[in-house]
């Protein structure tokens, strides 16, 4: 019966019922939109809302997502001093030691990361990642009108977010795979202007493309940052596939879509 | 008894008694050193790292604080585009409706936040700190080394951070309070140099200091942050109080110094 084993009895306070309530729609949404889909990526601020109960309606959408074959991408934009940083990395992808024995984290595959505070605050990020074959999208051009404030500011010769974008570049042999590295980017859709250029930019990461759908972004602008291959790019529509009124369809027409960018993107290169 | 109502009992899992022993050890530490604070400043990612018993250990350590007459920040550094980040404010200062009621969020006085994507980004905080007459600081200049990275590039006529500042001085008005804003900045303390111009293009906020003691900052070269007044600054010390052999003394070590910076600051001004 799905909701066995969760630990709280309907009737309980509201936080409790809210994240039964949570849960059960995750799993749901994973079961109808899951087979068009690479990964889950929960946005953890609508989880820690909830304290507690939250958290484990997050860990449970996490197993749901496991069990269904789906990667998970914690996106909580988490972003600190390095001795912080060391410990968010052991919460989302790595474990905590105890002196009562290793406390298993999030298990993420991956998670998006600020790297605001410079290269010396992702470094535990990467080296946890590393340890656990894990990957880290970092926000270089971020999908809401604001992103301009700061990003799109000149620095001497070129927008402030392209010298985020070397910095991602230069520790990206951290995370090197084959052909690819795990130290990816968080590239905004809105603006898909931006994107040939990021491409060039990072030639060696993994582009999560936010935006699409409910924020106004187009599948079809993206073909740029499939540049590096079919497997160089996630398109994420969470909020369109999750509030459709048929997600599985959802989820299904953004698959294709996208499959024919990334084909089309590779034809070309 | 401390620990009562708790719902862990000794014996349980690591995460559990972990849960448990932070819980206690927060609450011991509130009661020894708190006499000399004006708050407390939890970590949250070294709670989040143990799940949802982590959460219970910082709601309860949370419950001690205020319970000693002291204000709570929460240290969680979030930064998100604008939906996300307005679940991030009804988690740390607001409240979650839900179809069984309001979820109450952890009810912090202020929290830290990351500026990095925006003024829009920022803007669901500074709203619902307002409701809540709460307060936020927003990273301006941290305290890592790597915050020379980006935060201290030229954009063309100033270092990045100065950028940031600008706009935290623009958004100020939304926590307006008599004098001063609750719309603050965290000025890392390792680079005291850059504090007098910072003051200077925040003449409202509050500043939140870290890095004094632990990472090398010291409490007499920050008199400039207080030039708007000895309410104008928080100096945190979490580590150096924390992991003292006698926290109670190390605490009102610091308090007696920085007041005395604070006067000296005043008597200037």
């Amino acid at each position: 019966m799905a909701g066995a084993g969760f630990p709280y009895a309907p009737g309980a306070d509201p936080a409790k019922r809210a994240g039964e309530a949570i849960a059960l729609w995750c799993e749901h949404l994973v079961g109808l939109a899951g087979p068009a889909c690479v990964a889950v990526k929960p946005q953890l601020a609508c989880f820690e809302r909830l304290g507690a109960p939250g958290w484990w309606a997050l860990e449970r959408t996490v197993a749901a997502a496991r069990s269904a074959g789906l990667l998970v991408i914690a996106d909580g934009k988490r972003g600190d001093v390095p001795v912080s940083a060391a410990a968010y990395a052991q919460g989302l992808i790595g474990s905590t030691p105890t002196p009562w024995g290793d406390v298993p984290g999030l298990g993420a595959d991956a998670a998006t990361v600020s790297g605001f505070l410079g290269a010396d605050s992702l470094a535990p990020l990467v080296d946890t990642a590393a340890e656990r074959g894990a990957g880290l999208f970092v926000l270089v051009r971020t999908s809401n009108p604001g992103a301009a404030d700061l990003l799109d500011q000149p620095s001497p010769s070129a927008p402030f977010y392209e010298r985020v974008a070397a910095m991602v570049d230069r520790l990206a042999p951290g995370l090197a795979g084959d052909g690819l590295s795990g130290l990816g980017a968080v590239v905004g859709t809105t603006e898909p202007g931006h994107i040939a250029r990021l491409r060039e930019l990072m030639p060696r990461s993994v582009f999560l493309l936010p935006g699409v759908g409910a924020q106004g972004g187009k599948a079809e602008a993206l073909g740029d940052a499939f540049a590096a291959g079919p497997a160089s790019a996630i398109v994420t529509a969470s909020r369109s596939v999750a509030g459709a009124s048929d997600p599985a369809a959802a989820a299904e027409g953004l698959r294709a879509q996208v499959w024919d960018v990334a084909c089309r993107a590779e034809s070309t290169a």
